[in-house]
């Protein structure tokens, strides 16, 4: 067994919650957390490169419960979630999920969760690091629909990696190979009750468990990890380098309440056409109208391996800074370091060259190219 | 110079922002970071009976610009504020603050602030930890009033001890001492924007700057650092010994969504009596004519000195879990561990026993006590 992570290096009295997992995580050697949705969350076991390898070849299991959620019941459910995305919510069936995108009357984005849709009007929002629990009890003090807002005790599990399909039939019997990409279904485990997800952050194929009850939180990373062992499953944290290679967005990092979806990208997941309104809609419509300032382009940064920024590195022109790197890491199998940058509309063309101040190294040139960086088709998470 | 801390253990990529002091906090040796509104938050320089000490005999600076800000303007920035919180915020003057809180429609605890009154219709509040920003945003998006609610480039550090005033006179002056306890000043340190404050966490004299430009961080520091050398400044972390001896609560430990004014012993900052409507006015009103059924009560744990707690503590009966120790801590110069319990009202008694399920330590018995625990009169920080 590893040492034990010190928790008073990042956590003073009882103010952050610990996940269900959280024994285990300590257990099978933590070796950071940060702080989401405050609550205390696993970063990682070993070097992020091992961490990547694993994924990449095998399987991995994440302890994201810091993905909170945020329950919507009651008559108006429906019409309420659908108030709160731009993205038509008469196209998610029941039993389906939703990348979504929470936004501001302005247009800016308040969060980016998946949203799982439990029954006509029951949902599930699985959260980026943002309080929407308070947000949508503001937009419900006097939005005048019949409905209940509250956080459910439910506490989600990332297994991802090509050998996760092998590990969950192992779990859940053949037919749950049948879930269809973004589809999930309610079941249990040994009487654990949990809903199985076709979802992940990993551009691999993956699953993710949300578990219905913190009291079985340390039995159900056991019954995984016992039926994960012929498949090499280790616990890491999740991973940068293939989420940034899989063009996959950080919410705080590489976008914030100060972007609106279509500078970063997202513009895809706002249906202007839909004939029901939503917060931001008449703002999203004018600047789709009016074209966007700026952009979050692919960057390849030249010269050695980086490491993980940990700031955001200004982009730089005759001295002046003009935008922003929003994440960049090296890429093993690419050999090339690979990330994000905000740059205004004039820079944001493929093939534009740019100057990167790296923290802690000074210069770097960089250039505009596309991205995805692999699998630009997500043919691998969804096969 | 103290080796850096390796942020690596805290944060993944650029997800959390960094304070406008974060170099100077690396530089003079901070030991830990949590994370606090989504920013990097300074926890402690060194052991915390050692900080403890330096607080209530000399002086102390904290980095709490992780108090991110809402501001609110616009013609009905009072009447707004004034619907956002229990207080009758019509005894708050210009140029004065008031430790407030901001509760949901059903009386629960979003936060508690301290609100600053910078115009009629200008304010500030200083929060703990959660996005109160979105709250009031989405409370906003149907108030139908004239508001604007943003967050202002404003970065706070407490100076707290008995010694801070003769650093803030040496810093601006004798007339700065006429400031009384709540009131606040705007103005400058050598071209410095900042806003000072007679407020703080500590139970000791103390005051806040806010500094109103980020870009000034760096020198702001070091000048406050020149000035407190004749009185042994020292940066640390906040003190918890010295708050649960106050009986000041911490947000997200001691209270949160979940609980009322009421029964944390908050309800002085409840003006049910005031003409004005605000949000959780008729919740509260209930809650307060029919009684409560829980209380965060004072106690004494009985034993040797006990480390700050990180988790909640059970409190048995007959094995049963029938209450929570949110928060405890020993206390060096009154030889007692010191802490709330939030119980049941039948066990909320002076005098009542009880049994607390120590983490990685085992049952001890305490006592309810009067809390504060010290200075109840607060004639040290009113002083």
């Amino acid at each position: 067994m590893a040492d034990e992570f010190d928790m008073s290096l990042v956590q003073r009295g009882a103010r952050l919650r610990r996940t269900p997992y959280f024994a285990a995580t300590q257990r099978y050697g933590a070796r950071g957390y940060t702080v989401y949705n405050h609550m205390l969350f696993p970063i990682n076991y070993g070097d992020l490169e091992t961490e990547y390898w694993n994924l990449i070849n095998n399987v991995t299991i994440w302890d994201v419960s810091v993905e909170r959620q945020v329950e919507i019941t009651g008559p108006d459910g429906f019409e309420f979630a659908n108030l709160l995305t731009p993205r038509d919510l008469s196209k998610c069936a029941v039993g389906q999920g939703k990348y979504v995108l929470i936004t501001d009357d302005q247009g800016g984005i308040i969060n980016d969760p998946v949203l799982l849709r439990l029954g006509e009007n029951h949902f599930w929002l699985a959260l980026a690091d943002s309080d929407v629990l308070l947000w949508a009890k503001g937009v419900a003090l006097s939005a005048g629909m019949a409905v209940e807002i509250s956080e459910p005790d439910v506490s989600p599990l990332q297994i991802q990696g090509p050998k996760s399909k092998g590990v969950i039939q192992a779990l859940f019997g053949d037919e749950i190979l049948n879930l269809d990409y973004y589809f999930f279904k309610e079941t249990q485990l040994d009487g654990i009750p949990v809903v199985v997800t076709r979802t992940g952050w990993s551009g691999e194929v993956g699953y993710e468990l949300y578990l219905r009850d913190s009291r079985e939180g340390e039995r159900l990373w056991e019954r995984i990890m016992e039926a994960g062992k012929p498949y090499g499953i280790v616990p890491t944290g999740p991973s940068d380098i293939r989420r940034v290679e899989a063009g996959i967005l950080n919410y705080g990092a590489d976008m914030t309440l100060e972007n609106n979806p279509y500078e970063v990208g997202l513009g895809w997941l706002v249906d202007l056409d839909q004939e029901a309104d939503f917060i931001g809609k008449e703002a999203l419509a004018r600047i789709k109208s009016e074209g966007v300032r700026r952009k979050l382009v692919g960057v390849e940064i030249e010269g050695g391996p980086l490491a993980f920024n940990m700031t955001r590195w200004p982009i730089l022109a005759d001295g002046v800074g003009i935008g922003e790197v929003t994440s960049a890491i090296y890429s093993p199998r690419l050999d090339r370091n690979i990330g994000y940058a905000m740059v205004p509309i004039e820079k944001a063309g493929l093939g534009q060259r740019l100057t990167v101040a790296v923290a802690d190294i000074g210069e770097r040139r960089a250039t505009v190219v596309r991205k995805p960086f692999f699998d630009p088709e997500k043919e691998l998470p969804k096969g």
